[in-house]
């Protein structure tokens, strides 16, 4: 087998929407092979903390994880969405194993250091410090591992992670025992030139080019955490790394002609 | 080796108070050898539920699982609690990886058939039914599994089901491929013959004792969950079933003399 093990980051707008989640995956159980699914929270967790009364904490307009805000994640993403996930991807006949950084420390980081802000239970992963090897049982012993945007610091704490950094940490860590293929599946065809035309989908896209069209204005600045990550894969084994339409995802990776998505390549 | 595996069972007054919680992790984190842990909720479900202002759905004096009190459940058990006592054990130099009975298909179950009285969704587990296979391959892969008390359908639901029994039926398929003993952790020293002196263990029972005992009274009707639980793991194959003070756990298993604690044994 020389097809590559996929890992599929699908995010917010995906998880909210019901049918489009079960559309997905329906989709990600299609595909042939090893495959690991990462998830973002969606607005899962705003929603609760809202019920709960919690009121956000900002600093500088980004949102600060109190305790409050970690435990309400660990609920919306570890809990209920992660479950949900996994419960219908066996429902599927894919063996859906669901994780936290913590389980099986699959995923440690560190918490984020205290500078002028304190951003508080947020955790940066560092990848030359993670072992594969749990990831690789899994894999080896027919687990689909799913991940939740979740991590820990070996101490005994659950920390919030970037669900696009969970993505390329996952696919680098994979990238050492196996070829890998990462797709960031969303509800766009691909990184547009212009957001109102669903066709005007950049094929291949360098690290240099994505910076300059950020700074020019013309991809929206939200895209910098999954070009970030996108760069990281690539630099750091990855084999291909890929944006598509997450409804396209079972097309893109069997290599069907016409359909759009965006490659990410070296500069 | 010939010590034999041990699943550990923990329920409400041991989570819901952290001094034990971390006291019982570090008894848990020195046993030695394959080990599994599974644990119940607490109050924490109930205490969400009322945050969130959930009334509970009572039917003859038992409650009703709907689809709120489920989401709660997940939120809790397999959000909340399970990743704060993985976290935790991580620290504490255990490779615990949380499970639900949807991970990996590791305990599948089915939903409770609707009589006279719909429990909503809750599930019961046919322990012939049960593949062991998942389970061994995580031992296999030198990962300690904790379980929370949920498990799924197979066609895509979550399942509330009690926490005794998942640890009966984890027991049970461990013992299809290693010998098992099985521990109910709580706060006491084991059955008490005078609730209120707790050196009054009764160290050997049987379920036919263990049934006079409840029908007249001096073993609380509450005990009975744990007591059938018992019965069907030392008669599906677990080789030893005890239940014992957690904070007494590795004095217990050591076998050190002068620490009470109760063993079941066939009628």
């Amino acid at each position: 087998m020389n097809s590559p093990l996929n890992v599929i980051k699908i995010g917010g707008a995906i998880i909210d929407e019901p049918e489009l989640l079960e559309k997905f995956l329906a989709e990600f159980a299609a595909l042939e092979g090893s495959k690991i699914l990462v998830h973002g929270g969606g607005r899962s967790a705003t929603e609760m903390s809202k019920a709960l009364g919690l009121k956000p904490k900002m600093i500088d307009g980004r949102r600060l994880t109190d305790a409050a805000t970690l435990k309400v994640a660990c609920m919306m993403y570890a809990g209920v969405i992660n479950k949900q996930i996994v419960a219908s991807l066996q429902a599927k006949g894919v063996n859906a194993l669901g994780l936290s950084g913590a389980d099986g420390n699959v995923l440690p980081a560190k918490k984020r250091p205290v500078t002028e802000i304190d951003y508080g239970w947020v955790g940066d992963i560092h990848t030359e410090e993670l072992n594969e090897t749990p990831l690789k049982n899994l894999i080896n012993a027919d687990f689909t591992p799913v991940f939740c945007a979740l991590t820990h610091d070996g101490n005994g704490h659950m920390l919030n992670t970037n669900a696009d950094t969970v993505a390329m940490a996952v696919a680098v860590m994979a990238s050492r025992f196996t070829k890998t293929r990462l797709c960031f599946a969303f509800e766009k065809n691909g990184v547009l030139l212009d957001v109102n035309d669903d066709n005007s989908v950049i094929p291949s896209l360098h690290i240099q080019e994505a910076e300059k069209l950020i700074l020019s204005g013309k991809i929206h600045s939200g895209m910098r955490p999954k070009i970030t990550a996108a760069n990281d894969a690539l630099n750091k084994g990855c084999h291909q790394v890929i944006i598509a339409n997450a409804s396209n995802l079972s097309a893109v990776i069997a290599g069907k002609e016409n359909v759009l998505f965006t490659e990410f390549v070296k500069g």
